[in-house]
């Protein structure tokens, strides 16, 4: 019998911390990336987690896993380990700002396998090498469905004399081009191709299931666009359309989006001929960043980092405060489906 | 009808934000209970929450309650609220810290009923008001089960020139006196009445029910504690038992408890004579401080706070690393249960 076979009952509530400890015994490369000023005082073990820090201003964000709920059954837990992290990271991104500190909660029923939540753990500790995220603590309790909750703790960015810069959800001006990173819908193509079976290449399956699984929010393009002078971003989360709408929302704006300049992947456009611009306009869990600004800063900025950055379309003064998706001759698309809500479980009409 | 007669997925996942936002629209009171140099920036709405600050070292910690774990049905919502977020001022408490900020997730499953929420966070924003902790944001879920999980981010209490001041589980030394604030027990009782039937007087029922469900961990002794010098304490949630036991074992030393100086309530003698001791001494949820250090300091610092605060032992060089306790007449007391495991859902024998 493997050791790691057993239960969590059987292993006990402090024995499973000491395992889970185990796969966190090497956090120098994540310790190694915190900024200046930041270290470590006391992580797990003790009534709280310590960190010293210089920075002027903090960034706090919690998101959560549900089984059943946000992820289908048979997904490794290796990746979701990856992702409950990234999806925190991407929160912080879209302040223009920088992860430090998480604190990690496991909510598990007796039964379930050690070997799994070790693996949870890996993912999740790749993720923290990856991001320079620090596991500084957390909590381990019993409940009937797995649930992962991840408090994150990071630094703002800040002039030379400390005024924090914000990239805010209400943030946006009339006028403003609307930028997006990387490619928009792969991740929710990626959860179709795991929850149903769908003829395409085994290739551009695999890309839009990791696209799914592996979220890699830009977080130094969050920084560069406060650096740049940006002040309004969301992360896309819940589908353009509805975080778009959001930004709308809070800036009193509408927004003109045209579906024909969405990037998508050469992937997604061969797995999922049909609906393309549909899950890049709706499709959820991207965790790229929308971005407005200038166009004239948005296009140097595209230049100074690594991602895709795509001009989209532009704010603009008239209500309704919410976005309206042109076609390429300019006549507005009816987005069937715009968005998530988590206790409807179903997409939402606009 | 009531309006919060409905349901939650009647109500979905922005709605339902937006309601609870309103109970916490006046956290006046515990915003100007910030210290000088903390500011809420940005609260909930945005991607992250962000606050200035201009503590050095940050304290963090989180803590849950499951519905059916953690605690019986039928408690009040509002109770669980406050205790949602004492538990958490608790461990920030036993580091000598400040509590600041809190980030609030609640897993809900969708027939939960919208006043019952409403009712929860009533009780949190009381506790908020009450402990100086503002809610900056949190997350919003379906699940089977109610989750609530509370991520608290606080500061560290540091001399003039910065060094964080902390009170640690492994700072304990040799011959250092064991302190105890307030009483122990009186929480393990509150549970007992309200799962069981017990013929107790009202009053007293009244006051152990309450010492259960609404905690008030001391904040200001923990402060106070650092102030004097003293750098070692652990809250009491497990159990004095268990959690004397992690300083022992986190310290390298054994203790010696006197279990005829444990401090209990006249409320609790009378609800359980027979059992008075083994309450006090393995019952957990206090939420009490358990500090160690010079007898004298600790009995200077008796005298300058408002809590009760009573020797109850001492640490020892000889192993093993666990506590001992003993009778009037110096016997070692065989104690039956020795605190709470979250997966074995039973108490331990040490």
């Amino acid at each position: 019998m493997k050791a790691d076979a057993r239960r969590v009952s059987d292993l006990g509530e402090f024995a499973l911390i000491a395992r889970l400890q185990e796969e966190l015994s090497d956090q120098r490369e994540a310790l190694a990336m915190q900024p200046a000023g930041s270290r470590l005082l006391l992580g797990i073990g003790d009534d709280a987690a310590v960190w010293a820090s210089t920075a002027p201003a903090r960034i706090a964000t919690t998101d959560t896993l549900v089984e059943g709920v946000h992820f289908p059954p048979g997904v490794p837990w290796s990746d979701l380990g990856w992702k409950s992290l990234a999806i925190n990271v991407s929160d912080v991104a879209a302040m223009g700002g920088t992860p430090e500190y998480a604190l990690i909660t496991l909510a598990l029923p007796g039964e379930f396998l050690v070997e799994d939540v070790v693996d949870f753990y890996r993912g999740l500790a790749e993720a923290g090498r990856h991001f320079g995220v620090v596991v500084a603590g957390g909590d381990v309790v019993r409940a009937s469905q797995f649930v992962v909750t991840v408090a994150l703790s990071g630094r703002a960015s800040v002039t030379d004399d400390g005024t924090p810069l914000l990239l805010r959800r209400d943030g946006a001006r009339p006028g403003d081009a609307i930028a997006i990173s990387g490619h928009l819908g792969d991740s929710a193509g990626g959860l179709r191709l795991l929850t149903s079976s769908v003829d395409c290449p085994p290739e551009a399956a695999e890309r839009l299931r990791r696209a799914h699984l592996r979220p890699d929010p830009p977080v130094e393009l969050g920084r560069a666009a406060v650096a740049a002078g940006l002040r309004c971003a969301i992360d896309i989360s819940d589908g353009l359309a509805q975080d778009l709408g959001h930004v709308c929302e809070l800036s009193g704006l509408g927004a003109t989006v045209h579906a024909d300049r969405l990037p998508v992947s050469d992937h997604l456009r061969r797995a999922f001929p049909e609906e393309t611009t549909a899950l890049a306009a709706t499709g959820g869990e991207d965790y790229e960043l929308l971005l407005t600004g200038s166009a004239q800063t948005l296009e140097d900025l595209r230049r100074q980092v690594d991602v895709p950055l795509t001009l989209i379309g532009e704010m603009v003064e008239p209500t309704p405060h919410e976005p309206r998706f042109l076609d390429s001759n300019g006549q507005q698309i009816a987005l069937a489906e715009a968005g998530w809500d988590h206790f409807a479980n179903k997409r939402r009409r606009r």
